[in-house]
């Protein structure tokens, strides 16, 4: 049966953070937790009666800092990280393919998404995807730094997410307008930048996006690399 | 099996609207829309490939404007209003105890929930009740305009919502915090304002908050009771 999460957002960075459970199970997982929102991610946790078993990121954001290692001391969650992302103190490091447990039958699959980043991954549960910034509701991640690569974007979400099925629900790590979730279908047929595109085209219209330096990068790329952790982990 | 709503969030009006759908299944139902959101949750119930069955309100909103009526225009959604709010032009006028029906199987029950206004109700669906103004996540609504009263609410919460299960999932209509979600069980031992109080002690908090009058209230109010439609439904 497939069932949705509890989604959390950051005003500050329009960052979803997620929380997963199973009805009558305290095991639960949370996916890219925010620094300034651990109080609130906590209570969350306190009044759904769970009990955190893993904290998992998608990647080694640049534009906020993640709660993990706090998480990580504070409820003895494992944290669990991309392998790629340079992410050493993480408990974890995931690879392509691997699964994370946690509850009665809960099963997490992993699965490597190079682009945004070149260590990003996207998880899959219950018809779910947590896309990260690989996939973003009707766009995706910008591919210009932190070995990011608009080819390796396209062959992740055209090979990988793309041939999940139809009704998958897809959650980003971000959203900019008030959208909440969308299905691989939908982004397959009209995603603006993905679907009916060519690689090439893809590739174009990366290539002249001219976004911004993220404000945050040089702080918190660092910082994410240590868990969030003002001191080594 | 519980199953939990997809949540989108108002920034403008600390806002939340709900689509309720299950599995496999074409048909949903809307709580609380918003006017202008009204293009994005079109948007959402495309990309999951939904079909409106139902618009349902809490209560006749005093700090934003429902999409109610043109969802209904635009959809052939069913609107279904509480009975005692003065929405006339509502198809379904629902009593407490009365049930909405959509899709293979589901049910919604209707719970009258005098407080907020005097015709405020509260939906339960599978596990989960979406509870309006009357009660927010260690919070409630206010009770000093459109027939709203103290006393009431704490009836209604302490004798209608608090003998729910403790693990029922509480959504609330507005939160402004960044909050998503809440239990009855945790509502009932820790909510600020209701959490082990007598009646009088909570009147007595109620009648001290000195709040502003909402800037909407004027506007919206009669939009409201028109579904938010300019002419006449």
């Amino acid at each position: 049966m497939q069932r949705n999460p509890v989604q959390l957002f950051d005003a500050e960075s329009s960052t979803y953070t997620y929380i997963l459970s199973m009805p009558g199970e305290k095991a639960a997982v949370i996916i890219d937790p925010v620094d300034h929102n651990l109080e609130r991610d906590l209570a969350h946790l306190q009044r759904l009666g769970l009990e955190l078993a893993y904290v998992l990121e998608t990647h080694a954001h640049a534009d906020h800092v993640t709660s993990a290692g706090r998480l990580h001391e504070m409820t003895g969650a494992r944290t669990a990280v991309p392998s790629g992302c340079g992410i050493p103190p993480a408990e974890l490091q995931l690879n392509d393919g691997d699964s994370v447990r946690f509850g009665a039958n809960e099963e997490i699959r992993v699965i490597h998404t190079p682009g945004h980043t070149g260590g990003s991954m996207c998880y899959l549960w219950r018809g779910n995807v947590f896309t990260g910034d690989t996939l973003l509701i009707d766009g995706c991640g910008r591919t210009d730094f932190q070995s990011g690569s608009a080819e390796a974007l396209y062959d992740s979400v055209t090979q990988r997410l793309f041939t999940l099925p139809d009704d998958t629900l897809v959650w980003p790590a971000h959203d900019y307008k008030g959208q909440s979730v969308s299905t691989i279908g939908w982004e397959k047929r009209h995603n603006a930048r993905l679907a009916n595109r060519t690689r090439a085209e893809f590739v174009e219209i990366m290539a002249n996006l001219h976004l911004p330096k993220p404000k945050l990068i040089d702080v918190a790329v660092p910082a994410n690399r240590n868990l969030g952790l003002p001191h080594s982990a």
